[in-house]
């Protein structure tokens, strides 16, 4: 799974019927000291997650593996919201502090 | 997902018969402001797109999951036509108006 | 899927029992100008490509969407011979002309 | 499969419900002079990895082949920790000795 | 596919059960004239492959598709060991020649 941050979002209309009430995010990964990095994925979003929380997707065939995204043509798939990261004994981000 | 501009095609008589019948589009990365990125790829047109439309594509397995690609070797489809991106709160780019 | 061309071919004896049969072939990608690019990969052969060819391949789980490939251990398959491409409402490429 | 030094962990709550229980790990690759590489995957935990250990992590489908995987949203996990590795025939790591 | 060479092997005795008796191998990518390029992965082995040959390996789910790797989180396998290749009719690396 990839660490990222939610940036924004995509509207369609037009798409293959199963999408139909899926959300679609724009994420940018991030570093572990929470710097966003270049590039960005559209991701469907499985938890409710919204616009500046920090995520973890999943891509690939496990990207199907949630209740919403269940035989539909998703390839990434934001899977948690994230409380905390801790690396080498350090906490790195906490929710609602580091925002 | 990936955002991506249809900017051609790509014919083949011979082929794995059951792709008989689907059209392959020739898809540039874009980035978030719209511009073209280096690279292409082919993909599976599952909900009618056409040249110049801004599109999301989906890769691997995920690529199957239309009624159009179902069991067939294709491993990225169109699976939906872009109404408009929004990031940080500003819409990025609207159909219609930033073609 | 990309686009590439047939630069050569793979022999092996001593190899995964279901994979007898196959043929594997080199592939180089190409870009839209139909100039190699640096970088190969290793395909099995499902539509009869033979080297110089522009072909198109897929990978991942959808390489075994072939009959050729069906439950085998293969990654990556051609699974189509270009006639021609085009982009911009240009023809790029034309088999038969620009081999 | 790749090798990794797990260096941290991931907390969330608020995940797709088939998640819980399984554990988050930030892991780091490594080269084959037990160098970290820059960039990190979070993979879940299938063998009990710690901090600081060296470990085998595989993803995509393959990433749910394990007992608390199975069918979960999870496109990277722990599926091995390293007793050691040898290259040209000298020991490169040995668990207990190089950490 | 990928054409690699065998370099090493890695030893775990704490990791997932179903991998039991499978075998890893280093294996390091070469180019067409088979220099080792940088970089490496850890690979199942299914053919009996040794230190030092050339084989091709295949990532992903088609990674699980041979006897030794079915169903174990296993996401790279070396499932043919090469004889020879040829680029423009030359061959460019023949077993017991080139080793």
């Amino acid at each position: 799974m990839i660490l990222a941050k939610v940036v924004g979002t995509v509207v369609s209309t037009r798409k293959e019927e199963s999408l139909e009430g899926l959300k679609f995010l724009v994420l940018q990964q991030v570093d572990l000291d929470k710097n966003l990095k270049p590039g960005f994925v559209i991701a469907a979003d499985a938890v409710g997650a919204g616009v500046d929380e920090m995520v973890l997707y999943a891509t690939g065939s496990s990207a199907r593996q949630t209740i919403k995204t269940d035989k539909r043509p998703c390839d990434a798939v934001v899977m948690a919201i994230v409380d905390n990261w801790e690396v080498d004994g350090e906490i790195k981000y906490k929710k609602g502090v580091d925002d």
